[in-house]
């Protein structure tokens, strides 16, 4: 299968294709984002938009890695913590997100959601390269063709992280699937020759399966982000009643929408406008829709809070952030396993459609 | 490359992997349909929700096919024509439809947009069958997972035109892209044990080349429905302005959006309320979003028409459908021209992927 070979230069411990996982808020802690790195994958750590909890998470990470056998030689011999740290930018302090950056030494670090792309992005990029000498690689997640064409050029980043419209939880509110994204994006940036040798794609929205992995590589991309099948993985930090709602949702085409009632509902309001998130459909929704303030709705959430793992479920209100490709979770997995099947799947089709 | 074997038996001409054209409305008539046709294609007339100019198209479709090598000798030995028809049920006349097929024997009937799905497809699906004696094979356009198990179940159709949330003009207005959707629905029939070995998936929406086609194969489709790339093609039947505009288009999934303004502003409103359409955003959009009546923006619509090809673009009013492929379509090209790269392109991925 065709390898990318900066990939394979920066992430050395990675089997082909990359299969990494999404740096989810508040799920994607220390346990699953070394066991994908442990099984060839690559794992995000999520910083999110408060670092403040970022260093015990780096903390038990490093002391993962260090239990483990294909990842510790990788970090004695370079000193580069082989998982990435995802930040959403527009809340996440870049003073205390740099520190620990310098601190830890992931051997990524992946930018969302800036309030101006890409120039909020630029003393980000500078610093982390600065801090790490270049060993901290820089991911930049974009969702439009032109957000990827100047992400490239002010900050030529390594990884762009090309989002489609199928993604779970936060992306552009107007897509694209990476069906068009993906190929638009590597014309455009060979069109302007703008370091296509070096910035690799990966894509990100609706790959759940080989099949969605098999898909990104025929349109051009050298991996895949998952995050919806990384919710039903052993790993993940996450609620039951939130896996259970991850494992029962099918038809995710319908069965999720993009809206901002997500965030109104749980006091999250700093998002850039253009952004929204995609979850499952459920009452806080609907109220939405049918009229309801958010104050009220918010209160309502609130409540729901105490129900624990009962408040899921789309006769809920917890938020179940998922993507379309919900319909194609159907199993609680280890993320190792989860990773095997993803690369063996995408071979066996690559094979068969070569017959 | 891996083959349908149906679809081979069914359409004898046709080159592997499918590609099928989009029936768009005005615009797919004989000219178009018999290109792709004679190109080792299968071409699809826009049958429309008025068939009452079908049966001149038709006769010039059976005049085109008669005086080509590729398709007369199929024609001539089976008296079915080598093209499809594409019926918008909400409006179409069933009675009349009928009459037609039995006159013409078009090799498909391709279904989309029935009041209710599957029911008011039932008469279409029987009569079919009955007055072709089977040789007019049945397509059914679906959107969601649940449609295809419904309509799988009702009318065991030969084939499901798998149609994602990329696609331009008319589909449902809340649906994934065919990243998840084309596996999901084949995981879905399998699951039930539908007929997967009799029912072939043709995926739509968003593919414009051969990594769209590649990455439809990967997720599980035999084939690939166009219809942004053959809005520039030399055989299309389309306004000079409206083709240029599908040209300069770029960065689809933000410069398009998803709306029923466009039909609004043409005064066709009586499509089934989970339907709306992807077009290029334009002043009527705009207009709309800012709050216009519907009266006002179509008063401004009917005066744009006086303009001509310069109606259209993104400072006017006429109507871009489009997908958000649009950004992949770069040049007018004849339909033979395009089939041929796309499934050359397709194979020389596959090749590579397996490298």
């Amino acid at each position: 299968m065709s390898q990318d070979s900066n990939l394979q230069a920066d992430y050395p411990w990675i089997k082909t294709p990359l299969v990494a996982s999404a740096p989810m808020l508040n799920i994607a802690t220390a346990p699953l984002s070394v066991a994908v790195s442990e099984a060839g994958g690559l794992g995000f750590l999520a910083g999110g938009f408060d670092v403040s909890p970022l260093e015990s998470n780096l903390e038990e990470a490093v002391q993962l890695v260090k239990q483990s056998t294909r990842l510790e030689p990788f970090y004695a011999g370079t000193g580069i913590l082989p998982v990435g740290i995802g930040f959403l930018n527009w809340g996440a302090d870049l003073t205390k997100s740099i520190a620990t950056i310098e601190k830890y030494r992931p051997c990524a670090a992946w930018f969302f959601g800036p309030k101006s792309i890409p120039d909020d992005l630029r003393p980000w990029a500078e610093k982390v390269r600065t801090v790490t000498d270049g060993k901290t690689k820089i991911w930049v997640q974009i969702g439009t063709v032109a957000e990827a064409i100047a992400v490239a050029e002010a900050l030529s980043p390594d990884v762009l992280v090309v989002q489609g419209s199928d993604a779970g939880g936060h992306g552009l509110a107007q897509s694209a699937s990476i069906v068009t994204l993906v190929p638009e994006v590597k014309d455009a940036l060979a069109k302007r020759q703008i370091k296509t040798d070096t910035i690799s794609l990966v894509a990100a929205g609706g790959i759940a399966d080989g099949r969605g992995m098999a898909a990104s590589l025929a349109l051009g991309a050298s991996g895949a982000v998952m995050g919806t099948r990384f919710l039903a993985s052993s790993e993940a930090k996450i609620a039951r009643g939130y896996q259970d709602e991850v494992l029962r949702a099918s038809d995710g085409g319908t069965s999720s929408v993009r809206s901002t009632v997500y965030d109104r509902v749980r006091g999250i309001l700093s998002w850039p406008a253009r952004y929204d998130g995609r979850g499952i459909i459920n009452k806080s929704y609907i109220d939405a829709v049918n009229g309801m303030s958010d104050e009220e709705n918010r209160a309502l959430y609130e409540e729901e809070l105490r129900k624990g793992d009962l408040g899921w479920g789309p006769d809920a209100r917890l938020t179940t952030y998922a993507g379309t490709g919900v319909g194609l979770v159907n199993e609680r997995l280890r993320a190792a396993e989860i990773i095997a099947n993803v690369i063996q799947e995408a071979q066996d089709i690559i094979r068969r459609l070569k017959e």
